[in-house]
């Protein structure tokens, strides 16, 4: 909550504290290891490409404070040097141009891992520069879209490769299947309920839904208001999605699902979808998803698992049990964008069955997917989409795993639930505060209320309910006003007006939950 | 088409060449007005701000090229300096936070048109920095994500005064209306489609599409192929998608779009959308909007402009005519990573009447979007789209719009134009070239078959017909192979495999396009 300094130092450099694990497959390549590989790696592209600076193959040990930003930037009329130098002397110099850049051959040494995961960056840059040609917008080649792999050849590499790692940890057999990258998780769910629809009622994406029966989808009330929207958006209708009951602690109760699929079947209505939450927006909880599995595999339904908010745990072996059974779902969401500390916008939709996101979307407009290309053009990930042109969500994520490799996504994940256990700790039996639910949350959502002394003494009952209600809302707006801090809040069912207060940031510390605490307080001390 | 080297300098800096126009709003701003008007906006930012380092408000006159790259970004543990110290000073130093930063007083300010496109870059980059609180991702701050007014103040302003700037462009009265930035172009087509369908059947939202007759959609055989993908994906089906005749130039023939509403109405199906193109794919043909809109009247139906290639025509008073009768549109697709340059993705959905995007969209999430919180929730954009968080796509084209300005842009699409009207003339008459359609292009692209000299002499018919159809993908494949240049080719409707060569980069020189045509014939002589 509190923001600290990072610098891109932390995120190349291997001896930072989160960095010093064993890399991006979480194989043991001691530093030897590494530079072996990177110097097979520099043999091999020399002999491959036209563009022989060998420079460029140096890995990036570049330290990027010490570069001026002229280093970085394309720039007219001055000598380019070092890293730039590598990346910008091939982007403008024509005739260093990969010859082979779309070979099949360079492409099949850039799928093995260690090619892609070991060699430097620049290299990366240069390879996806062919978008200059068609685009050639002024500014960074980094900034490029990704729809054929022709125009975008490593990033769609990237993205595949990435995609594959993400469903083997899921537990997809061999990390098997499909998946995208989307423009976040709501896109990401929907994306869900078109697949689960094409796979029962392809006649749909001919014939629109009047060639289905009255489908229904099911999701808990405390699930992201992103599965009802899609369920607006594609033709369904906001009141055939199915809200299911939860506990107190905001999971699905299973037999509220079973009931509901029976008496919607007794309807006439056809069950099609169900979601099932890793992670709720509120209450950071985790519906079973073994006892709805069950439930989905009994009634032929497809099973979704929103892990949006709670799918970075799997990379925690501490944490992963809560979404135990995920490996049973036909799709899931997972934005590394949440818990994993990437940046805006990098949100996956992942599938189990191979080709249905092809087969869902696909229009095969002539002038982009064109079948006599000169290339496997099952590469091209555009026709999967409901995009044309998609932004680059994977570099950064990409870079970001590389330098802090699945171990440091661990050690972030689990500080980020360590923190909250303290928050929950402090507070839960502290004068003035009381748990929206009990018990130790499950993800770092810890949700509160801060009782003013003079609400104390007050007897339970609409009066006091009123007054706790305005609370949470007043010293939001007084920390807004101070600029000290800012923690959300809302009413859930009909519980009135908490905080809701989440870590995913592993830089916070415990002084800052402290100073939260203290902040609540001086704040809310005279209400 | 091919590559050319750009300085972060040439963004900012007012002397480059294309930069010497009259700014954003196109008044005759002299220097002299904005410094005075930077000036005033110092003494009110002073008064309002407890974050009074008046550094931060001077105007980024910085030199980018003679920053470090600790400069730049985020550091531990070094003093900062210059513009990054503005930045960032506040935002690591919480008591230097703005009090007000949320106060009605100050969002009016903002919202005049000096202190927002006068005040400096780092003044923005503070009031986005509230993100950090609750996000902190630990990377620069201008990657944060919008969708409530409190998380990204400066971009939700941001996006609407550029949004009602691109209204007025477009024509409609006061620049009135709604709109969003979307992940692309077909997305914003997509909306179009939905909020066309709220408009009519609003009850669809709830009930699905059953509660609906059998709506049709029309879009032309030349039209983007996500007109059709959005009547796939929202239930209508694809079939529903009714493509309408052109002529031999790309446009719709109007008669066919009223013979094709007539037929449809006496099958009993509904008519609800029509969508004009401007500026297509392959041919850059614009639809002839008026003579469009004056059927959509007559029949009631939506008229949506995808204007996602063709829109930054608008910006050219040159070329502007080409898009006559937008202004009656009900809604607009305008992708300014498209023509203008911005890096993808930039698209615009803008539409015509205000509120709708909201009724359409809205789930109203109480997490997020509480009535009750202490400012004008009207300025909370998250539950007018199909997403939840957004990737900030406002501030990249804020920043070129501010850079270039208005006049700027329309030098950059003039510029192209220009370019593709010299290749199109180079290649008209020569002996080897056969254009697909007569006359000079709408638009930059020129498409053309190159005919190979062992072709030349040949009698038309099925045999030269299927020759020609490999002689782009062979000289293609060869460019790639030599790394020299890329052209994309398809085939289209009756027509063998061309060329379709398209300029969106002023920076392409006159001697590109020559050798771009030497290289052509130098690859393909012997085919």
């Amino acid at each position: 909550m509190i923001q600290k300094t990072h610098t891109l130092h932390d995120m190349f450099c291997n001896s930072s504290p989160c960095c010093n694990d064993a890399g991006f497959l979480q194989k043991n390549n001691s530093l030897d290891e590494k530079s072996r590989m990177v110097g097979a790696f520099k043999e091999s592209a020399k002999n491959q490409m036209s563009c022989d600076n060998s420079e460029r193959f140096t890995r990036a040990e570049t330290d990027f404070s010490n570069l001026f930003a002229r280093d970085l930037l394309p720039a007219k009329n001055d000598p380019p040097k070092g890293w730039r130098a590598s990346t910008w002397s091939c982007l403008t110099n024509q005739s260093r141009w990969s010859r082979s850049w779309w070979t099949a051959e360079t492409r099949s040494s850039m799928e093995s891992e260690q090619v892609i995961l070991d060699s430097s960056i620049s290299f990366h840059l240069v390879w996806t520069s062919s978008v200059w040609l068609e685009n050639g917008s002024p500014l960074l080649p980094t900034l490029t879209c990704e729809f054929t792999y022709e125009i975008a050849p490593v990033f769609v590499l990237m993205e595949q490769l990435t995609l594959k790692k993400m469903r083997e940890i899921i537990g997809w057999t061999n990390g098997d299947g499909d998946g995208l990258f989307s423009p976040g998780g709501a896109i990401s769910n929907m994306y869900s309920v078109m697949v689960a629809r094409y796979k029962y009622f392809p006649e749909v994406k001919t014939k629109g839904m009047s060639a289905a029966p009255r489908l229904v989808l099911f999701t808990s009330e405390h699930s992201h208001y992103s599965i009802k929207k899609a369920g607006a958006v594609l033709g369904f209708g906001k009141e055939n999605v199915i809200l299911l009951k939860t506990d107190e602690r905001g999971r699905v109760i299973p037999a509220d699902l079973e009931a509901k699929i029976i008496d919607a079947k007794q309807k006439g209505y056809v069950p099609l979808f169900v979601n099932a939450t890793a992670g709720t927006t509120v209450y950071g909880a985790f519906d079973p998803i073994n006892d709805i599995a069950d439930i989905c595999e009994k009634y032929n339904l497809w099973l979704h698992v929103d892990g949006a908010w709670g799918g970075g745990l799997l990379m925690s072996r501490k944490h992963r049990h809560k979404l135990s059974g995920i490996e049973r779902a036909n799709s899931v969401t997972w934005n590394p964008h949440k818990m994993m500390g990437v940046p805006l916008q990098c949100s996956a939709i992942l599938v189990r069955e191979k080709g249905i996101l092809q087969g869902c979307n696909s229009m095969c407009a002539g002038y982009l997917f064109q079948p006599d290309k000169q290339y496997d053009v099952t590469y091209d990930t555009g026709d999967k989409a409901i995009q044309c042109g998609r932004h680059v969500d994977i570099f950064k994520f990409w870079l970001m795993w590389k330098a802090k490799g699945t171990i440091g996504f661990e050690q972030h994940i689990d500080r980020c639930l360590e923190l909250s256990e303290y928050l929950y700790n402090k507070i839960k039996n502290r004068e003035g505060y009381e748990m929206v639910f009990e018990g130790q949350p499950q993800h770092t959502n810890v949700c509160f209320w801060y009782i003013p002394p003079s609400l104390r003494g007050m007897p339970h009952g609409d009066k006091r309910r009123e007054k706790l209600h305005m609370v949470a809302p007043k010293i939001k707006a007084m920390m807004m006003e101070c600029g000290t801090t800012m923690v959300g809040y809302q009413p859930q069912g009909d519980k009135v007006n908490f905080f809701r207060m989440v870590v995913s940031n592993h830089a916070v510390t415990k002084s800052d939950i402290d100073f939260l605490i203290d902040e609540i307080e001086r704040l809310g001390h005279d209400l």
